[in-house]
Order: structure tokens, then sequence, then C-alpha cells
């Protein structure tokens, strides 16, 4: 099977890595809009091949987009002329429902994209922070809508498997619920740890709490101002929820009532 | 130098071996109100020489308080009656206003006693998780007050070096407004946000962000219900701030604005 990749980030050149280590193939075409990040994931292997544009990747018979999320709308434009009606398509972005939408929108064969997002990748991005075993055990979430095809869905759950990544199957919008709660409200919380740090400058470093609440602050904030607009409903939701639940600690703490503070520990 | 560690959990362990690993010495003697850790510490080489109660501890030249913070005052009392105007005390509490008023109130020589905070731990408890390197380039805070003897706070200061740490001079009120950021504020996050997913359960598993915002949740509910109780004003005005701060990121969300969303993650 040829696998073409559009994108090579972090997430991208490790699926590329993860999968030439796997398959022992030499057929991953690769493409990014930064040569040097081109140049980059075809030395360290994660790519064998190359491309010149997005739609010189139109030919694979699987084609992985791992772009930024804001980029996706004009990938699958740039692809849409060139497509065969038997390839399939797939992605990684952490929203799903957005990119259902942009498959609708713009490419001429929606029923062969399958949505997908690794559960996997840390605050670092660029292909030099990519791992052949970044996917090893994750989750893999995959989601089909009532129009997907099934070999589609077949061809993407094989990949994902191939890259040791266990497939789930979840509609989109409960995915997207699911994960502003598991990662885009811990990123907020993150950039406003170290927002409120920022203001409060201390004397003494922070142990291990604080460098593991803001870990992922240092995350790229342009891919996180975009997944946060793009998730905005799903995160405003769980942000309400958090605030009452910080509220009643607040609370519980001024009022000085210690059994309301141990079933908020519980 | 005779050293007594009083309190045999994952720090006052770690206290032993480190002192040990680095001093060779075979002079720390030990007490846990628990006798399985007191012969689990004295098997793992943290201590050389149990003692049967506080109150023989007394004749050390150095007593290191590590028991859980509710307890010090007690244990301040058992020593009372035994201590030799000489000799110097320290304790491990993440708080140190508390601690400085018990000391205070119920030691004989409170001019002996230097506030002590490492600030390093995980969130596991217990002698088994005690480690030798656990302080190795942490900061160690010390509050003396002006009436602290300039030769104990030396003492201590040594000591401190000798487990590898690097012993820092800071004001109890200071301290403890900083702490409660630093520390009580993400286990408070942490707490909540296991809480709130316990209240809304997911069929994705969280990947790293979640892991990482969530570690400290498995910290032991009792301690850190004493420790937040000790610590509630300056923890629950850091709340307040960090929850207007989640409002400032939730209302940038609802209401659709990506330059201030931008800013926030800035």
């Amino acid at each position: 099977m040829t696998v073409a990749i559009i994108g090579l980030g972090s997430i991208g050149a490790s699926v590329g890595l993860a999968y030439q280590h796997s398959v022992l193939t030499d057929a991953v075409i690769g493409y990014d809009i930064d040569p040097e990040a081109l140049r980059g994931a075809l030395e360290q292997g994660a790519i064998d091949q190359p491309a010149d544009s997005v739609a010189a990747c139109a030919d694979a018979e699987l084609i992985v987009i791992a772009t930024p999320p804001k980029a996706v709308p004009e990938v699958f434009q740039h692809l849409a002329p060139h497509l065969r009606p038997e390839s399939v398509l797939t992605d990684v972005v952490s929203l799903k429902q957005p990119v259902l939408a942009w498959a609708s929108a713009y490419l001429p064969y929606p029923n062969r994209f399958v949505g997908g997002h690794p559960i996997a990748g840390t605050e670092q991005s660029g292909y030099l922070a990519a791992r052949a075993d970044l996917f090893q055990g994750a989750q893999w979430a995959l989601t089909p809508t009532p129009k997907t095809d099934a070999d589609a869905l077949e061809c993407v759950e094989q990949f994902v498997r191939a890259l040791r990544a266990i497939p789930i199957r979840i509609n989109a919008a409960q995915h997207d619920r699911e994960f502003a709660l598991l990662s885009f409200l811990p990123h907020c919380v993150a950039f406003s740890l170290v927002a409120l740090h920022r203001a409060h400058p201390t004397q003494l470093r922070g142990g291990g709490s604080w460098h593991s609440a803001t870990r992922v602050a240092q995350s790229d904030p342009e891919l996180w101002a975009q997944l946060l607009s793009l998730g905005r409903e799903p995160t405003a939701e769980w942000l309400t929820k958090l605030i009452a639940h910080l509220e009643r600690f607040r609370n519980a703490l001024q009022q000085g009532e210690p059994e309301v503070l141990r079933a908020l520990l519980r």
C-alpha cells in the first residue's frame, strides 16, 4: 500500500517512522509546506520520497493529513481535483466534527474519508520531536459516519494497528466532547496557571506538582488557539463545570469546612 | 552529629537514605508510630537505630520531624520535657506559619527550631516510596525568624546541603503564599479534574496532558485535607484568582474572540 503523509510535524513524522518500523515499506510519500521539515523527515527516515505539492500526494492509496487544523480545508481543496475514487483519506486533528464538515464540503468522495485522532503526543512540535513508538498502546479514535465506506474504515483501522495504536470507533460529537474534557480543559488550566505565576513571580521554584500541572503550557500557542477556537463550545462547557467545582473548593476553604473539604478530595 | 528522624514516610525515610548516602554515618535514629514503617526504614537503611518513642529521640543533636502536619504539635509536646538546650530541631511540613506558631507554643527553646520544607516529593507516600536522590538539586526552604539562633540555622543548612538540596532562606508567610500557588493550587485543580471525570466518564482514555494534570490527585487525601485546612487562606485566594482567569478563558471561547484567546495563550 502506498501511503502519503501531508504535514510532517511531530505527529506526521511519527506516523511515518512508526509505519516504516512496522511494515518495512519504502512507499511512504511525504509533503510539508516547510522545505526544512520535508528534508528533515526524509533524513530521519519518516518518509522515503518527498512530494513537491499536496496534489502530488493524491495518487497514494492512503492519504494521512497531519497538518495544523486550519490548513485542512485548503489541503482538501488542493487534493480534490486529483483524487481517485478508491483512495482512502484520514487525518489526525484533535476535533472531529469540524473536519467531517470540511470533508463533506470539499472532498469529491467524502465516504472515503475516515476522521482519525491519535490520543498521543507531547508538548513538543516539529519533526525533531517525532518518535517511532509514539502511538504504542495509545488509543486512536476513528469517527466513521453512516456514509463512510466499510472498506475505507477497515483500511484505516489496519493502518492504525500497524502503528501499534488501538483503534476506537466513536461518534464524532462524543469524541469532541470527551476530548475537550481530557485535553482541552487541562491545557486551559495549564496556560492559566502559568499566566497567574507570570503575574505573581515567586522566589521558590515549583516542584513536581507544578511541573506536571503546567507542562503542556509549553505547547505551541498558535496550534492551541486554532484548536480551542474549533472546540470552543465543549471547552467552554467544561470550563463552566470546572469553575463551579473550584468554587466549591474555595468556599469550603473559606468557610473552614473540613468535612466538605474531605468529600471534595475523595 | 547524631540525627533523629521522627516520622518515616516517603520524606522522612528519604532524608535518612540521602543523609546516610552522603555522610556515611551510622548515627541516624528513627521513630515512627507505625512499627511496620520503623522496621521497613531500618531494613532499607534509612535509619540505623530504631527508637521506641518520640521522647527517645530527644537526645539527638539534630531532630528532623517528618510526620504528617497534624501530628507535629503532639511531637513537640512529647519532646519538650526531654530536650537539651543545644539540640536543633527542624521539620518538613509544606506550610511554615502554623509550625512556627506550634514551636513557639510548645517548645522550651523555640530559638533552636528552624522551619524547613523540601520542595520535593511525589504523589506516593510511605517509606517504600523513599529515594536517596529525592532532594538532589531541589530547593529546601528554611524559614528562620529574627529569634532563631544563627548556629541552629547553619546546622540545618549544612544538613540540607548534605542531602544534596539547595537551602533557600525565606519568610514563612511568603513561603506559604508562594507554595499555595505552586503546589496547593495544582492539587486542588487535579482533585477537581478527577471529580469532574468521575461525574462524566469517557470512552476515551486521557493522553499525556490528562495524566500530567491529574497525577497528583493520587496523593493521600487525608494528608491533603490537613494541608489544605492549614493553608486555607492563601489557597482560597489563589483559587479566586485562578477562577477569574478561567472565566476570562471561558468568556473568550463563548464569545468567539480569537485575539483575546491568543492573548490568554501567550
